[in-house]
């Protein structure tokens, strides 16, 4: 479903003008506000009509069994879900004895605003009632950035053209209807009302709620407290009861006249503070914020995405909807991580309740490399996160009879909630996956506290994994068997390229860092001869080679698997039409898998092998994972398929906006929002770090006329302004200073760049050394220029 | 835990001397009655103390939910349940006001035998009350082989030292309390009181109860009557209500006179017909039952078993241990075949709900080959029923998308129940198990009846499915990828060369029997071209070797996996403390594989390379699968370890009596005890047939001194009797005839046989070529003699 007539193209903002109810549920997702610590869906103020109410605290969960009709040793028992905790987001109208509600009456001009800038949504309405009073709504949201727990509200509402008595009833609700969503009765039952009432209380305009989960046995406060602003007379009261708390506004509008609430929202949670010592918290931070008023919030949240912006905006000419497209990418990826701290970034951030809510390698194989580049204390917290469940990581390589950490495939609080093995513990190439994002924070921002804090001991024991999880065989080659790698349709496999060189650099990584802390290394256990077998393993790691063919095997035997039948299966995604018994054993891939080797593990092919290997494997993948596009716009770009790239950074980046997947309705695709910045970084921009330099190498598809990044580089800003022509590289000292010097390598030449000027290059042109590869049936990525 | 004091070594019977109510619930699976269609647990007469109740009619089941918690396309949503039908072995026993229950006041004397040739379970019993009154009981019981729906209890109570009132209460009981058994709460609530009331009617001491399944939809009716035999006065009546039916006989008894009661029970069940015409079917099959009389069923019972034991005895002289084994086996494999007529045998009988009662391919692959060779119009009759679910597994090929039929992995009633596809769907193997069966009961019987019948389609059908499976590689070698051999360690691998081998037989077979039929072949669509891509594929087929090792590979790569750490997991079975994540990829094998191989596809293999191969498999065989011993001993004794293979056949036979695999509680292991037969049929007689010529080559080992079996062949039966000096082959045919013929393959070369006289051939000795190969710590089989 295209969406392009709501949302028109505009470079700072997701801009709808008219309601559609049909796709409800998509736009709540899009229009959802954050903190990453705070999500709120974008519901309509007034509650209903909704696709699906949601108020989320990061890492607020319910437990649920996982059942098995055949269980086995090792299979988590239990999952997480992310509970939808008290709205305070409902703000109900009624005009005169009539309730605002959308779907009656009539109306005249709706318009919201998502605006990138601001960090804020803002609605504003014209309606006439059904007895024909004619009102303007206007409404403005947002959840600071700036204060942590709070979110806030200014609602404003004007007679139009006669007298009208308005009485608002602002709430905090816990316990809503949710829309059914999972088959299994038994997690729907417990999920029904996941919220014991704890207390409640209200004192003039403010209420607070506490509750608490059944099973997980996380406490939660929720408090609201109210700003009261009109012409003439006005009464105000508050209750509250177990799941519900209301303060009541009403007065009478002249045309004209308006009356103005702002709702003040505070939350907290916590697994060990008492019930005072939680109500306090929020208790405090409704002060705060009440202290620091409507405008001071709106202007923290403004000085917060400035300079946000000014870090890690991505200027695309020739293309405005992908210039729309990575600015709304950029403000949901900082949404879900900007307050996170220490908690999990979820695959869907605080948009929706997709996957239950869990985070996955998405974080930090997508995210976090965003981040690291723009945003780095964010991506320090996810990775300090991760740190955090290295006991649980410990206790579950210890069952399933492993050294080391096996950190979970899915989570919420760090404990593994894959209830299908294949597709869950066998993908050890997430531990890989967070030792490099380690690495690659240490190596871009410079800043060594991280793995001195904790990091180490991650790179530790995942080395210690693959060491215990592979073996050598009679030649001396070292293999990891039975393992998935990202193509979630071959599964279970032996020496797949991806996971082993990803093993293979964690073994490095880990072994050099020991080499930088040896006396903490020696504390942890870690002894010369340890270091020594996993630099051994790495370099001993099989890549095979499909010798005849001249391409890398995405797993040993791939390449002599039966080729799939692509004219005869055109129902995606396959998986829900197709058995996985008959996915694995042939030459069909879900996602990126070698190619995205090709990616984080450049320096391991040679670019004739790059180009071959996308001649290969474009034609067998069909992207039935949103963790693809951007990859394949990475390497298309690089072996010279611009053309063929700007598709499928298109695709990446408007995944959400154009619902592309069409379940944009459980949230975001914060990968894949993530991943339409790398598709125009890494992809157009050439940008590569896993050889420890910053590589860059620009050029650009032939309707993007000028492409301007920046990038922090180890306490510097490097700017890259490419067009066909040329790129211009600018550097400049974070601290203000001058003088700076840094050597990158462009086009694989080094480079010697100056804060003193920019340094200009002139471009070659890119020629594909092969014709631009087909992909299946069905399955070519929507064209942008051709 | 060994029971061997419990039941002494008897050649013709299994006798319990003494009452353990530790092992109840494992002698109730040992003292099981059955006919293939009726199932008695030996529970106590009395209904109590027992481990587990049972009472089983063949192929009647609940359907009960299989949940997933992360749901893949083609998982079989419904599984299938043995229920626990309406019991009508209780008779309850009232001496004056006491009831008789062996946990209260003295069991002077117990013993139950079990006899092989009569085909009841007696039980002799002298009990002094807590109020001091001494009495006898003795009860013979069974389910009779002669009447299909008939099973009978002669009770006999005798009054010892003093007057004595006695009440009899029997019954029929309905929903009886089972012990917690499933983890899943819904099935366990699904299955708590499995039978809805449908009618109840009683009338003198004749009473019949009929009840449906909720889910199933499946009708069963149980009715009992009663002769009543006592000197003196006697009161009788007969009550009934929706799950009781109860006749009460009261008397009193001087010294030495006794009360009989026979009690006759009529069972019958039905998916399509009505309630009166159920109720007529078990009210006739009572009035056959009285009709015949009590002695009338046991002579019946004597006489099918006479005929039985003629055609299929097996005598082992200086091993009373396995003589006895072999025989409790092959009575409980005919007790589980031999009315079970176009029903499913289980893979534990009728005598546990241990597998949800479900059939795999235990049936067609170690059953059936010893019910071909002795009592084949049973294996004609379980194969019919295979073919009759036809149609429902080529729905399940289409659903896989798929060509030809896919037959389950675990079944009652035809469709595939398995819920975890790795060790279900991707075991594609049963289908060449159930198509090799057809050929070998073609071959062995002469019988090409069942082959025009209802064969020929499911040759073609499972010839079909493999075709559409496999591929062939750009060097023209046929591969199986993505598929489950037995080793159920090693799953979803490629090229597995026990499926490889089946496979290609398989399409060999179909193709032939398309050769015979060709008109009827045409008529399924075949074309000579479609038989010529069979034999192709079957030709082109993949062996993986190790040429290094000089070894076949159980699958592509098998001889490089990871070497599983045998001395650091020491607790089996594995599977309950390991995980599959880290079974599947090491050199750990559950069961016989590519061993089996050896012996179902004995001609693919040369002398040489099957004694590599046991010697290479030995030490990596954990046998945590019962259908493991049996083919171990065979290969072992093929390749001249014969005291190992002594070891193994012991392990195969007594697994039950000696509860080897802690689980005998749940029912008989028939595959295993069927396996005691081949162990010394194939082991040590050195039968084969994979030829389609009949090939022996006996050798003993030390202990047996002499083995003698008969097995048929085309209308005749060959007679083999062994020592360890010769062997004396004779030929008899069935129909009393003279001047037969038959050429056999003795020790390799053509033997001619002839009825006139036995042929007396000398052995020589057999020596191994290689040592005997040590197996895992802990897991050599037990020594017979060394």
């Amino acid at each position: 479903m295209t969406v392009d007539a709501t949302y028109p193209v505009e470079p700072w903002c997701l801009r709808e003008t008219s309601l559609n109810l049909d796709v409800l549920a998509q736009s709540e997702s899009l229009f959802a506000l954050s903190n990453g610590h705070i999500g709120l869906r974008g519901n309509l103020d007034e509650g209903e009509p909704h696709g699906a109410p949601g108020t989320y605290l990061n890492s607020f969960f319910e437990i649920r069994p996982l059942p098995y009709a055949e269980a086995g040793f090792g299979y988590p028992e239990e999952g997480q879900t992310l509970v939808d905790v008290t709205n305070g987001k409902i703000l109900r109208l009624m005009v005169d004895d009539e309730p605002f509600d959308v779907r009656y009456g009539e109306l005249q001009h709706h318009e919201r605003t998502l605006d990138f800038r601001a960090g804020t949504l803002t609605r504003s309405v014209r309606w006439r009632s059904p007895a024909g009073r004619l009102i303007d709504v206007t409404s403005t949201r947002l959840v600071s950035l700036a204060q942590r727990g709070v979110a806030a509200i200014e609602y404003v509402v004007e007679a139009v053209d006669e007298f009208t008595r308005v009485t608002i009833q602002s709430e905090l609700v816990a316990n809503e209807d949710q829309p059914e969503t999972s088959e299994d009765p038994r997690a729907a039952a417990l999920l029904e009302r996941p919220l014991e009432p704890v207390s409640h209380d209200c004192d003039g305009g403010r209420a607070v709620l506490i509750h608490r989960t059944r099973q997980s046995e996380l406490s939660m406060a929720a408090a609201m407290d109210h700003d009261v602003d009109v012409p003439g007379r006005v009464e105000t009261h508050t209750e509250c009861w177990d799941d519900l708390a209301r303060t009541t506004v009403i007065c009478g509008l002249r045309p004209g006249q308006k009356l103005r609430v702002v709702k003040y929202l505070a939350y907290g949670w916590s697994s060990l503070r008492s019930r005072p010592a939680l109500h306090d918290q929020v208790a405090g931070a409704l002060t705060g914020a009440r202290y620091t008023s409507w405008q001071g919030l709106l202007d923290a949240q403004r000085a917060y995405l400035d300079n946000f912006w000014d870090n890690a905006d991505v200027e695309v000419e020739g293309d405005p909807e992908i210039q729309q497209a990575v600015r709304f990418g950029l403000f949901h990826v900082l949404q879900a991580s900007a307050r996170a701290e220490r908690r999990a970034i979820p695959g869907k951030g605080l948009t929706g309740t997709g996957y239950d809510g869990h985070a996955f390698w998405d974080t930090e194989g997508f995210v976090l490399p965003v981040l690291t580049y723009t945003h780095p204390h964010a991506a320090a917290d996810a990775l300090r996160w991760r740190a955090t469940t290295l006991d649980l990581a410990r206790a579950r390589a210890a069952e399933l009879d492993l050294a080391g950490a096996s950190f979970p495939w899915r989570t919420i609080r760090g404990q593994e909630c894959s209830a299908y093995w294949p597709a869950g513990t066998a993908a050890w190439h997430v531990n890989a996956d967070i030792a490099v994002a380690f690495e690659r924070y240490r190596v871009v921002t410079g800043d060594q506290s991280l793995e001195e804090d904790c990091g180490l001991e991650v790179l530790i024991e995942t080395a210690r994994l693959w060491v215990s999880l592979g073996h050598h065989d009679r030649h001396g080659r070292w293999h990891l068997d039975g393992v998935t790698g990202p193509d979630e349709y071959t599964a279970v496999v032996r020496d797949n390229v991806f996971t082993n060189l990803m093993a293979a650099d964690n073994l490095r990584i880990a072994a050099a860092a020991c080499g930088r802390h040896s006396e903490r290394a020696r504390a942890l256990g870690v002894t010369t001869e340890e270091t020594a077998a996993w630099r051994d393993a790495a370099d001993a790691v099989h890549v095979p080679i499909d010798e005849g063919l001249g391409v890398h095997q995405q797993c040993e035997g791939f390449t002599t698997l039966r080729e799939w039948d692509f004219d005869d299966n055109t129902s995606y995604p396959l998986l829900l039409h197709e058995p996985y018994v008959r996915l694995y054993p042939a030459q069909v891939i879900k996602q990126a898998d070698l190619v995205l080797a090709m990616h984080w593990q450049s320096h391991a092919f040679t670019p004739e092998q790059k180009a071959r290997n996308v001649d290969y494997y474009e034609p067998r993948m069909v992207r039935d994972s949103s963790l693809s596009a951007s990859t394949q716009a990475v390497l298309c770009a690089e072996v010279g398929h611009l053309e063929l790239a700007h598709d499928y950074a298109y695709e990446a980046a408007l995944i959400d906006l154009r619902n592309l997947h069409d379940n944009t309705r459980d949230g975001l695709h914060m990968a894949s929002l993530a991943g339409a910045w790398t598709a125009l970084v890494a992809g157009f921009g050439g940008m590569r770090d896993d050889d420890g330099v910053l590589e860059l190498d620009p050029h650009l598809p032939e309707q993007i006329t000028r492409l301007r990044f920046r990038i922090r580089w180890r306490g510097l800003r490097v700017t890259v302004d490419a067009n066909h022509g040329d790129v211009v590289y600018g550097l400049t000292p974070c601290d203000g200073s001058d003088g700076a010097r840094l050597t990158i390598r462009h086009a694989g030449a080094d480079l010697d760049l100056s804060s003193d000027e920019p340094t200009t290059v002139r471009l070659q042109e890119r020629t594909p050394s092969l014709p631009e590869p087909k992909q299946p049936a069905g399955r070519r990525p929507q064209r942008r220029l051709r």
